[in-house]
Protein backbone atom coordinates (compact mmCIF):
# COMPACT_ATOMS: atom_id res chain seq x y z
CA UNK A 1 0.00 0.00 0.00
CA UNK A 2 1.11 3.32 -0.98
CA UNK A 3 0.59 5.79 1.73
CA UNK A 4 -0.42 9.43 1.35
CA UNK A 5 -1.49 12.00 3.20
CA UNK A 6 -2.57 15.97 3.55
CA UNK A 7 -3.78 18.42 5.67
CA UNK A 8 -6.94 17.80 3.59
CA UNK A 9 -8.53 17.78 0.13
CA UNK A 10 -5.70 19.00 -2.20
CA UNK A 11 -3.37 15.70 -1.39
CA UNK A 12 -6.31 14.07 -3.90
CA UNK A 13 -4.84 15.49 -6.76
CA UNK A 14 -1.37 14.06 -5.95
CA UNK A 15 -3.12 10.74 -4.83
CA UNK A 16 -4.81 10.57 -8.39
CA UNK A 17 -1.69 11.26 -10.58
CA UNK A 18 -0.30 8.40 -8.07
CA UNK A 19 -3.23 5.79 -8.96
CA UNK A 20 -2.73 6.63 -12.92
CA UNK A 21 1.16 5.84 -13.06
CA UNK A 22 0.85 2.79 -10.55
CA UNK A 23 -2.82 1.38 -11.13
CA UNK A 24 -1.93 -1.86 -9.51
CA UNK A 25 -0.81 -0.52 -6.07
CA UNK A 26 -3.28 -0.02 -3.67
CA UNK A 27 -3.34 4.13 -2.01
CA UNK A 28 -4.45 4.24 2.07
CA UNK A 29 -5.32 8.15 1.29
CA UNK A 30 -4.87 10.60 4.85
CA UNK A 31 -6.74 13.68 5.09
CA UNK A 32 -6.98 15.83 8.37
CA UNK A 33 -9.77 17.78 7.95
CA UNK A 34 -10.12 17.89 11.49
CA UNK A 35 -7.11 20.25 11.61
CA UNK A 36 -7.15 21.45 7.89
CA UNK A 37 -5.57 23.89 6.92
CA UNK A 38 -2.39 23.16 7.47
CA UNK A 39 -0.62 26.22 6.09
CA UNK A 40 -1.19 28.93 7.92
CA UNK A 41 0.17 27.04 11.28
CA UNK A 42 3.48 26.97 12.61
CA UNK A 43 6.59 24.92 12.12
CA UNK A 44 6.10 23.30 15.21
CA UNK A 45 2.45 22.58 14.63
CA UNK A 46 2.46 21.27 10.72
CA UNK A 47 5.60 18.96 11.79
CA UNK A 48 3.42 17.43 14.87
CA UNK A 49 0.62 16.80 12.47
CA UNK A 50 2.50 15.20 9.98
CA UNK A 51 4.13 13.10 12.42
CA UNK A 52 0.66 11.89 13.20
CA UNK A 53 -0.48 11.31 9.60
CA UNK A 54 2.67 9.37 9.36
CA UNK A 55 1.99 6.98 11.91
CA UNK A 56 -1.25 6.73 10.77
CA UNK A 57 -0.39 5.43 7.92
CA UNK A 58 2.47 2.95 8.67
CA UNK A 59 -0.08 1.49 11.10
CA UNK A 60 -2.35 1.16 8.23
CA UNK A 61 0.08 -0.89 6.20
CA UNK A 62 1.62 1.57 4.37
CA UNK A 63 5.31 1.06 2.77
CA UNK A 64 5.95 4.20 1.03
CA UNK A 65 5.12 7.60 2.34
CA UNK A 66 4.08 10.38 0.05
CA UNK A 67 3.76 13.72 1.63
CA UNK A 68 1.22 15.31 -0.52
CA UNK A 69 0.94 18.73 1.17
CA UNK A 70 3.60 21.43 0.62
CA UNK A 71 2.98 23.06 4.42
CA UNK A 72 4.43 19.84 5.89
CA UNK A 73 6.97 18.73 2.67
CA UNK A 74 8.43 22.25 3.55
CA UNK A 75 8.55 21.95 7.53
CA UNK A 76 8.34 18.42 9.00
CA UNK A 77 10.42 15.89 5.93
CA UNK A 78 13.53 16.48 7.93
CA UNK A 79 12.00 15.07 10.92
CA UNK A 80 9.61 12.22 9.55
CA UNK A 81 12.63 11.02 7.49
CA UNK A 82 14.53 10.76 11.17
CA UNK A 83 11.68 9.09 12.96
CA UNK A 84 10.74 7.02 10.34
CA UNK A 85 12.99 4.26 8.48
CA UNK A 86 10.49 3.87 5.33
CA UNK A 87 10.84 5.46 1.60
CA UNK A 88 8.94 8.60 1.73
CA UNK A 89 8.62 11.08 -1.06
CA UNK A 90 7.62 14.89 -0.97
CA UNK A 91 6.56 17.58 -3.76
CA UNK A 92 8.85 20.19 -3.30
CA UNK A 93 11.88 18.18 -5.16
CA UNK A 94 9.96 17.22 -8.19
CA UNK A 95 8.65 20.83 -9.31
CA UNK A 96 12.34 22.22 -8.15
CA UNK A 97 13.61 18.91 -10.60
CA UNK A 98 11.25 19.96 -12.92
CA UNK A 99 11.82 23.46 -12.89
CA UNK A 100 15.64 23.83 -13.17
CA UNK A 101 15.67 21.21 -15.99
CA UNK A 102 13.62 23.82 -18.48
CA UNK A 103 15.32 25.24 -21.62
CA UNK A 104 15.65 28.86 -21.34
CA UNK A 105 14.16 29.49 -17.51
CA UNK A 106 16.04 32.35 -15.86
CA UNK A 107 13.45 33.92 -13.65
CA UNK A 108 11.04 30.95 -11.22
CA UNK A 109 7.85 32.18 -9.64
CA UNK A 110 7.12 29.89 -6.30
CA UNK A 111 3.16 30.29 -4.86
CA UNK A 112 2.13 28.70 -1.71
CA UNK A 113 0.45 28.75 1.51
CA UNK A 114 2.05 31.11 4.10
CA UNK A 115 4.04 28.16 5.94
CA UNK A 116 5.44 26.77 2.55
CA UNK A 117 6.83 30.00 1.35
CA UNK A 118 8.37 31.21 5.03
CA UNK A 119 10.32 28.03 5.17
CA UNK A 120 12.25 29.13 1.69
CA UNK A 121 12.50 25.73 1.14
CA UNK A 122 12.13 26.39 -2.97
CA UNK A 123 14.40 28.93 -3.02
CA UNK A 124 17.07 27.19 -1.29
CA UNK A 125 16.78 24.14 -3.56
CA UNK A 126 16.85 25.45 -6.51
CA UNK A 127 19.89 27.54 -5.73
CA UNK A 128 21.55 24.10 -4.68
CA UNK A 129 20.83 23.19 -8.19
CA UNK A 130 21.81 26.21 -10.01
CA UNK A 131 22.78 29.28 -8.45
CA UNK A 132 21.89 31.82 -11.49
CA UNK A 133 18.28 31.25 -11.35
CA UNK A 134 16.42 33.90 -9.65
CA UNK A 135 13.65 32.97 -7.23
CA UNK A 136 10.54 35.31 -6.45
CA UNK A 137 7.93 33.64 -4.06
CA UNK A 138 4.34 34.89 -2.87
CA UNK A 139 2.69 33.68 -0.23
CA UNK A 140 -1.35 32.89 -1.25
CA UNK A 141 -3.03 32.07 1.70
CA UNK A 142 -6.92 32.60 0.85
CA UNK A 143 -6.65 30.21 -2.35
CA UNK A 144 -7.06 26.98 -0.22
CA UNK A 145 -10.27 28.31 1.93
CA UNK A 146 -11.38 29.18 -1.93
CA UNK A 147 -10.39 26.10 -2.93
CA UNK A 148 -12.08 24.07 -0.21
CA UNK A 149 -14.96 26.02 -0.75
CA UNK A 150 -15.11 25.23 -4.76
CA UNK A 151 -15.05 28.57 -5.94
CA UNK A 152 -12.69 27.30 -8.75
CA UNK A 153 -14.28 29.69 -11.53
CA UNK A 154 -15.76 32.69 -9.43
CA UNK A 155 -15.24 36.55 -10.64
CA UNK A 156 -13.94 37.19 -6.91
CA UNK A 157 -11.45 34.09 -7.38
CA UNK A 158 -9.85 35.88 -10.57
CA UNK A 159 -9.24 39.21 -8.91
CA UNK A 160 -7.54 37.23 -6.12
CA UNK A 161 -5.24 35.24 -8.06
CA UNK A 162 -4.86 38.57 -10.16
CA UNK A 163 -3.47 40.45 -7.06
CA UNK A 164 -1.11 37.49 -5.80
CA UNK A 165 0.50 37.11 -9.15
CA UNK A 166 0.87 40.78 -9.88
CA UNK A 167 4.45 40.82 -8.22
CA UNK A 168 5.48 37.17 -10.18
CA UNK A 169 4.36 39.37 -13.28
CA UNK A 170 5.78 42.35 -12.34
CA UNK A 171 9.34 40.38 -12.53
CA UNK A 172 8.42 38.42 -15.35
CA UNK A 173 9.11 35.08 -14.30
CA UNK A 174 9.33 32.70 -17.09
CA UNK A 175 8.13 29.34 -15.08
CA UNK A 176 6.09 29.00 -12.15
CA UNK A 177 5.96 26.35 -9.33
CA UNK A 178 2.41 25.63 -8.02
CA UNK A 179 3.92 25.18 -4.62
CA UNK A 180 0.50 23.74 -2.92
CA UNK A 181 -1.55 20.56 -3.95
CA UNK A 182 -4.61 22.80 -4.20
CA UNK A 183 -3.62 25.20 -6.70
CA UNK A 184 -3.87 22.73 -9.56
CA UNK A 185 -7.10 23.04 -9.31
CA UNK A 186 -6.99 26.68 -10.24
CA UNK A 187 -4.57 25.98 -12.77
CA UNK A 188 -6.43 27.75 -15.64
CA UNK A 189 -6.70 31.10 -13.83
CA UNK A 190 -3.29 31.02 -12.79
CA UNK A 191 -2.20 30.32 -16.10
CA UNK A 192 -4.58 33.18 -17.60
CA UNK A 193 -3.53 35.87 -15.38
CA UNK A 194 0.52 34.84 -15.07
CA UNK A 195 0.41 34.97 -18.73
CA UNK A 196 0.31 32.22 -21.73
CA UNK A 197 4.47 32.12 -22.14
CA UNK A 198 4.84 31.02 -18.32
CA UNK A 199 5.34 27.48 -17.99
CA UNK A 200 2.93 26.10 -14.94
CA UNK A 201 4.81 23.74 -12.98
CA UNK A 202 2.62 21.05 -10.90
CA UNK A 203 4.69 18.24 -8.95
CA UNK A 204 1.84 15.55 -8.74
CA UNK A 205 2.73 14.11 -12.04
CA UNK A 206 6.24 14.52 -11.86
CA UNK A 207 6.08 13.09 -8.01
CA UNK A 208 4.28 10.03 -9.70
CA UNK A 209 6.82 9.15 -12.05
CA UNK A 210 9.74 9.80 -9.75
CA UNK A 211 7.54 7.28 -7.75
CA UNK A 212 7.16 4.43 -10.44
CA UNK A 213 10.95 4.89 -11.25
CA UNK A 214 11.83 3.81 -7.71
CA UNK A 215 8.92 1.14 -7.84
CA UNK A 216 10.91 -0.26 -11.10
CA UNK A 217 13.85 -0.10 -9.42
CA UNK A 218 12.40 -2.24 -6.01
CA UNK A 219 10.35 -4.45 -7.37
CA UNK A 220 10.42 -6.73 -4.26
CA UNK A 221 8.80 -3.57 -3.07
CA UNK A 222 6.32 -3.02 -5.79
CA UNK A 223 5.46 -6.65 -5.33
CA UNK A 224 4.26 -6.21 -1.87
CA UNK A 225 2.72 -3.00 -2.61
CA UNK A 226 0.33 -4.61 -5.32
CA UNK A 227 -1.49 -6.72 -2.88
CA UNK A 228 -5.07 -7.12 -3.75
CA UNK A 229 -6.77 -4.59 -1.43
CA UNK A 230 -8.82 -1.50 -2.29
CA UNK A 231 -7.89 2.05 -2.27
CA UNK A 232 -9.11 4.09 0.63
CA UNK A 233 -9.61 7.12 1.73
CA UNK A 234 -9.73 8.69 5.43
CA UNK A 235 -10.43 11.43 6.75
CA UNK A 236 -10.44 12.74 10.87
CA UNK A 237 -13.78 14.89 9.70
CA UNK A 238 -16.33 13.98 7.56
CA UNK A 239 -18.15 17.03 5.78
CA UNK A 240 -20.45 16.77 2.46
CA UNK A 241 -17.97 19.40 0.90
CA UNK A 242 -14.92 16.51 1.03
CA UNK A 243 -16.95 14.22 -0.27
CA UNK A 244 -18.20 16.41 -2.98
CA UNK A 245 -14.79 18.10 -4.05
CA UNK A 246 -13.20 14.48 -4.03
CA UNK A 247 -15.13 13.17 -6.19
CA UNK A 248 -14.78 16.13 -8.90
CA UNK A 249 -10.72 15.63 -8.60
CA UNK A 250 -11.25 11.63 -8.81
CA UNK A 251 -13.58 12.01 -11.19
CA UNK A 252 -15.18 8.85 -9.33
CA UNK A 253 -17.36 8.18 -6.03
CA UNK A 254 -15.66 8.08 -3.12
CA UNK A 255 -16.32 6.24 0.17
CA UNK A 256 -14.74 8.05 2.99
CA UNK A 257 -13.58 6.41 6.34
CA UNK A 258 -13.65 8.44 9.44
CA UNK A 259 -10.83 8.50 11.60
CA UNK A 260 -9.61 10.11 14.97
CA UNK A 261 -5.96 11.03 15.45
CA UNK B 1 -11.32 33.61 36.22
CA UNK B 2 -13.76 33.86 33.68
CA UNK B 3 -12.74 31.09 30.94
CA UNK B 4 -13.70 32.34 27.13
CA UNK B 5 -12.82 30.13 24.00
CA UNK B 6 -13.45 30.20 20.26
CA UNK B 7 -11.65 28.50 17.75
CA UNK B 8 -9.05 31.21 16.70
CA UNK B 9 -9.27 34.66 16.86
CA UNK B 10 -12.74 35.89 16.33
CA UNK B 11 -14.00 35.05 20.04
CA UNK B 12 -11.51 38.15 20.99
CA UNK B 13 -14.26 40.29 20.12
CA UNK B 14 -16.08 38.69 22.78
CA UNK B 15 -13.68 38.98 25.21
CA UNK B 16 -13.10 42.53 24.63
CA UNK B 17 -16.72 43.37 25.92
CA UNK B 18 -16.49 40.91 28.39
CA UNK B 19 -13.38 42.83 29.60
CA UNK B 20 -15.21 46.98 29.22
CA UNK B 21 -18.30 45.20 31.07
CA UNK B 22 -15.84 42.97 33.96
CA UNK B 23 -12.86 45.31 34.44
CA UNK B 24 -11.92 43.72 37.44
CA UNK B 25 -12.37 40.01 36.31
CA UNK B 26 -9.69 38.47 34.76
CA UNK B 27 -10.41 36.48 32.08
CA UNK B 28 -8.33 33.59 30.53
CA UNK B 29 -8.82 33.24 27.10
CA UNK B 30 -8.13 29.57 24.70
CA UNK B 31 -7.81 30.27 20.72
CA UNK B 32 -7.42 26.53 19.36
CA UNK B 33 -5.34 28.46 16.24
CA UNK B 34 -3.65 24.46 15.45
CA UNK B 35 -7.38 23.43 14.86
CA UNK B 36 -9.27 26.82 13.29
CA UNK B 37 -11.28 26.72 11.71
CA UNK B 38 -14.06 25.25 13.63
CA UNK B 39 -17.06 26.08 11.45
CA UNK B 40 -16.46 23.85 7.94
CA UNK B 41 -16.33 21.25 10.43
CA UNK B 42 -19.17 18.54 11.49
CA UNK B 43 -21.34 18.64 14.60
CA UNK B 44 -19.28 15.40 16.21
CA UNK B 45 -15.91 17.47 15.50
CA UNK B 46 -16.59 20.93 16.87
CA UNK B 47 -18.28 19.07 19.69
CA UNK B 48 -15.24 16.91 20.74
CA UNK B 49 -13.03 19.90 20.68
CA UNK B 50 -15.17 22.41 22.48
CA UNK B 51 -14.88 19.62 25.47
CA UNK B 52 -11.51 19.79 24.79
CA UNK B 53 -11.27 23.46 25.61
CA UNK B 54 -13.41 23.83 28.48
CA UNK B 55 -12.11 21.22 29.94
CA UNK B 56 -8.55 23.05 29.90
CA UNK B 57 -10.16 26.42 31.05
CA UNK B 58 -11.68 24.44 33.96
CA UNK B 59 -8.14 23.25 34.70
CA UNK B 60 -6.99 26.71 34.43
CA UNK B 61 -8.96 27.57 37.27
CA UNK B 62 -12.18 29.23 35.46
CA UNK B 63 -15.37 29.37 37.61
CA UNK B 64 -17.26 30.72 34.68
CA UNK B 65 -16.95 29.49 30.83
CA UNK B 66 -17.99 31.71 27.80
CA UNK B 67 -18.17 29.62 24.34
CA UNK B 68 -17.17 32.55 22.19
CA UNK B 69 -17.90 30.67 18.73
CA UNK B 70 -21.22 30.54 17.12
CA UNK B 71 -20.26 27.27 15.76
CA UNK B 72 -19.38 25.68 19.17
CA UNK B 73 -22.40 27.82 20.24
CA UNK B 74 -25.29 26.28 18.29
CA UNK B 75 -23.69 22.32 17.92
CA UNK B 76 -21.49 21.69 21.20
CA UNK B 77 -23.34 23.55 23.98
CA UNK B 78 -25.92 20.92 25.40
CA UNK B 79 -23.34 18.17 25.85
CA UNK B 80 -21.03 21.03 27.43
CA UNK B 81 -23.70 21.52 29.78
CA UNK B 82 -24.46 18.11 30.61
CA UNK B 83 -20.90 17.41 30.87
CA UNK B 84 -20.03 20.00 33.66
CA UNK B 85 -21.08 21.85 36.67
CA UNK B 86 -20.71 25.34 35.38
CA UNK B 87 -22.43 28.52 34.30
CA UNK B 88 -22.33 28.83 30.57
CA UNK B 89 -22.67 31.71 28.18
CA UNK B 90 -22.89 31.40 24.76
CA UNK B 91 -23.31 33.54 21.84
CA UNK B 92 -26.41 32.89 20.36
CA UNK B 93 -29.05 33.77 22.89
CA UNK B 94 -28.55 37.22 23.14
CA UNK B 95 -28.05 37.89 19.80
CA UNK B 96 -31.52 36.19 19.17
CA UNK B 97 -33.25 38.22 22.21
CA UNK B 98 -31.88 41.66 20.88
CA UNK B 99 -33.58 40.47 17.31
CA UNK B 100 -36.64 39.33 18.77
CA UNK B 101 -37.25 42.89 20.82
CA UNK B 102 -36.55 45.32 18.29
CA UNK B 103 -39.91 47.36 17.54
CA UNK B 104 -41.04 46.56 13.41
CA UNK B 105 -38.69 44.05 13.17
CA UNK B 106 -40.44 41.12 10.89
CA UNK B 107 -38.01 39.24 8.37
CA UNK B 108 -34.41 38.32 10.19
CA UNK B 109 -31.10 37.47 8.60
CA UNK B 110 -28.52 35.40 10.06
CA UNK B 111 -25.12 35.15 8.90
CA UNK B 112 -22.70 32.45 10.04
CA UNK B 113 -20.39 29.73 9.30
CA UNK B 114 -21.66 26.54 7.66
CA UNK B 115 -21.68 24.81 10.62
CA UNK B 116 -23.99 27.52 12.41
CA UNK B 117 -26.31 27.72 9.22
CA UNK B 118 -26.54 24.26 9.26
CA UNK B 119 -27.75 24.05 12.71
CA UNK B 120 -30.56 25.66 12.24
CA UNK B 121 -30.46 27.17 16.08
CA UNK B 122 -30.69 30.81 15.15
CA UNK B 123 -34.68 29.77 13.48
CA UNK B 124 -35.24 27.27 16.28
CA UNK B 125 -34.80 29.67 18.97
CA UNK B 126 -36.66 32.66 17.45
CA UNK B 127 -39.40 31.11 16.34
CA UNK B 128 -39.47 29.83 19.78
CA UNK B 129 -40.20 33.08 21.01
CA UNK B 130 -41.86 34.76 18.03
CA UNK B 131 -43.66 32.46 15.84
CA UNK B 132 -44.48 35.45 13.49
CA UNK B 133 -41.17 36.72 12.36
CA UNK B 134 -39.49 35.07 9.46
CA UNK B 135 -35.52 34.01 9.51
CA UNK B 136 -33.66 33.97 6.34
CA UNK B 137 -30.18 32.15 6.63
CA UNK B 138 -26.72 32.46 4.61
CA UNK B 139 -23.85 30.71 5.38
CA UNK B 140 -20.49 32.80 4.34
CA UNK B 141 -17.61 30.45 5.02
CA UNK B 142 -14.86 32.25 3.71
CA UNK B 143 -15.45 35.54 5.57
CA UNK B 144 -13.57 34.22 8.63
CA UNK B 145 -9.95 33.01 6.37
CA UNK B 146 -10.60 36.81 4.95
CA UNK B 147 -10.67 38.45 8.73
CA UNK B 148 -7.97 35.95 9.50
CA UNK B 149 -5.73 37.22 6.84
CA UNK B 150 -6.66 41.00 8.06
CA UNK B 151 -8.41 41.78 4.23
CA UNK B 152 -10.92 43.85 6.42
CA UNK B 153 -11.41 46.30 3.69
CA UNK B 154 -10.24 45.13 0.31
CA UNK B 155 -12.25 45.44 -3.02
CA UNK B 156 -12.07 41.73 -2.83
CA UNK B 157 -13.79 41.48 0.58
CA UNK B 158 -16.62 43.59 -0.16
CA UNK B 159 -16.76 41.89 -3.34
CA UNK B 160 -17.58 38.76 -1.39
CA UNK B 161 -19.86 40.36 1.40
CA UNK B 162 -21.94 41.67 -1.40
CA UNK B 163 -22.45 38.43 -3.11
CA UNK B 164 -23.41 36.63 0.34
CA UNK B 165 -25.46 39.34 1.22
CA UNK B 166 -27.43 39.37 -2.14
CA UNK B 167 -30.30 36.91 -0.98
CA UNK B 168 -31.04 38.39 2.26
CA UNK B 169 -30.99 41.76 0.49
CA UNK B 170 -33.61 40.31 -2.09
CA UNK B 171 -35.47 39.12 1.21
CA UNK B 172 -35.63 42.79 2.56
CA UNK B 173 -34.39 41.61 6.01
CA UNK B 174 -35.23 44.16 8.60
CA UNK B 175 -32.47 43.01 11.30
CA UNK B 176 -29.43 40.84 10.60
CA UNK B 177 -27.54 39.04 12.71
CA UNK B 178 -23.62 38.44 12.64
CA UNK B 179 -23.51 34.86 13.67
CA UNK B 180 -19.94 34.47 13.72
CA UNK B 181 -17.27 36.44 16.18
CA UNK B 182 -15.78 36.93 13.08
CA UNK B 183 -18.01 39.51 10.98
CA UNK B 184 -17.42 42.30 13.32
CA UNK B 185 -14.65 42.60 12.15
CA UNK B 186 -16.35 43.29 9.02
CA UNK B 187 -18.87 45.39 10.25
CA UNK B 188 -18.63 48.50 8.26
CA UNK B 189 -18.71 46.58 4.92
CA UNK B 190 -21.25 44.60 5.86
CA UNK B 191 -23.51 47.65 7.09
CA UNK B 192 -23.19 49.06 3.84
CA UNK B 193 -23.85 46.28 1.94
CA UNK B 194 -26.76 45.16 3.48
CA UNK B 195 -28.49 48.71 3.64
CA UNK B 196 -28.71 51.49 6.11
CA UNK B 197 -31.81 51.04 7.46
CA UNK B 198 -30.97 47.43 8.22
CA UNK B 199 -30.68 46.91 12.44
CA UNK B 200 -26.83 44.76 12.43
CA UNK B 201 -26.66 43.03 15.47
CA UNK B 202 -22.98 41.70 17.48
CA UNK B 203 -23.79 39.64 20.23
CA UNK B 204 -20.67 40.41 21.99
CA UNK B 205 -22.19 43.63 23.96
CA UNK B 206 -25.45 42.00 24.86
CA UNK B 207 -23.32 38.80 25.74
CA UNK B 208 -21.10 40.78 28.19
CA UNK B 209 -24.68 42.63 30.10
CA UNK B 210 -26.16 39.22 30.32
CA UNK B 211 -22.86 38.15 32.17
CA UNK B 212 -22.31 41.10 34.51
CA UNK B 213 -26.11 41.01 35.33
CA UNK B 214 -25.54 37.24 36.18
CA UNK B 215 -22.53 37.94 38.22
CA UNK B 216 -24.73 41.46 40.62
CA UNK B 217 -26.81 38.18 41.34
CA UNK B 218 -23.79 36.27 42.07
CA UNK B 219 -21.98 37.76 44.38
CA UNK B 220 -19.95 35.72 45.85
CA UNK B 221 -19.07 34.31 42.65
CA UNK B 222 -18.24 37.60 41.14
CA UNK B 223 -15.93 38.24 44.52
CA UNK B 224 -13.99 34.62 43.85
CA UNK B 225 -13.29 35.44 39.89
CA UNK B 226 -11.98 38.83 40.73
CA UNK B 227 -8.79 37.58 42.37
CA UNK B 228 -5.83 39.58 41.64
CA UNK B 229 -4.36 37.25 38.89
CA UNK B 230 -3.59 38.95 34.92
CA UNK B 231 -5.68 37.94 31.82
CA UNK B 232 -4.34 35.59 29.79
CA UNK B 233 -4.28 34.79 26.27
CA UNK B 234 -3.66 30.62 25.39
CA UNK B 235 -2.95 29.38 21.83
CA UNK B 236 -2.74 25.72 20.28
CA UNK B 237 -0.72 27.59 17.95
CA UNK B 238 1.81 30.71 17.87
CA UNK B 239 1.37 32.47 14.45
CA UNK B 240 2.56 36.23 13.70
CA UNK B 241 -0.64 36.92 12.39
CA UNK B 242 -2.65 36.20 15.30
CA UNK B 243 -0.75 38.18 17.48
CA UNK B 244 -1.04 41.16 14.74
CA UNK B 245 -4.99 40.66 14.50
CA UNK B 246 -5.39 40.15 18.54
CA UNK B 247 -3.73 43.64 18.89
CA UNK B 248 -6.07 45.23 16.68
CA UNK B 249 -8.84 43.68 18.44
CA UNK B 250 -7.92 44.40 22.06
CA UNK B 251 -6.15 47.90 20.75
CA UNK B 252 -2.73 46.97 23.44
CA UNK B 253 0.11 44.82 23.44
CA UNK B 254 -0.95 40.76 24.21
CA UNK B 255 1.40 37.75 25.08
CA UNK B 256 0.76 34.26 23.75
CA UNK B 257 1.30 31.44 25.96
CA UNK B 258 1.27 28.19 23.82
CA UNK B 259 -0.42 25.19 25.07
CA UNK B 260 -1.05 21.35 23.17
CA UNK B 261 -4.97 19.81 24.02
Amino acid sequence: MIGIFDSGIGGLTVAREVMRALPDCPVCYLGDTARTPYGNKSPETVTRFALQDTEFLLDQGARVIVVACNSASSTAVDTLRKTFDVPLFEVITPAVETAVSLPRVKNIGVIGTRATVKSGIYERMIKERDEQKRVFQKECPLLVPLVEEGWLDKPETRMIVKKYLLPLKVRQVDALILGCTHYPLLRGIIQQKIGKRVKVIDSSQALAQALAAFLEQNPALKRDLSRDVPSLIHVTDVTEQFQTIAQRILRKNVTLTHVSL
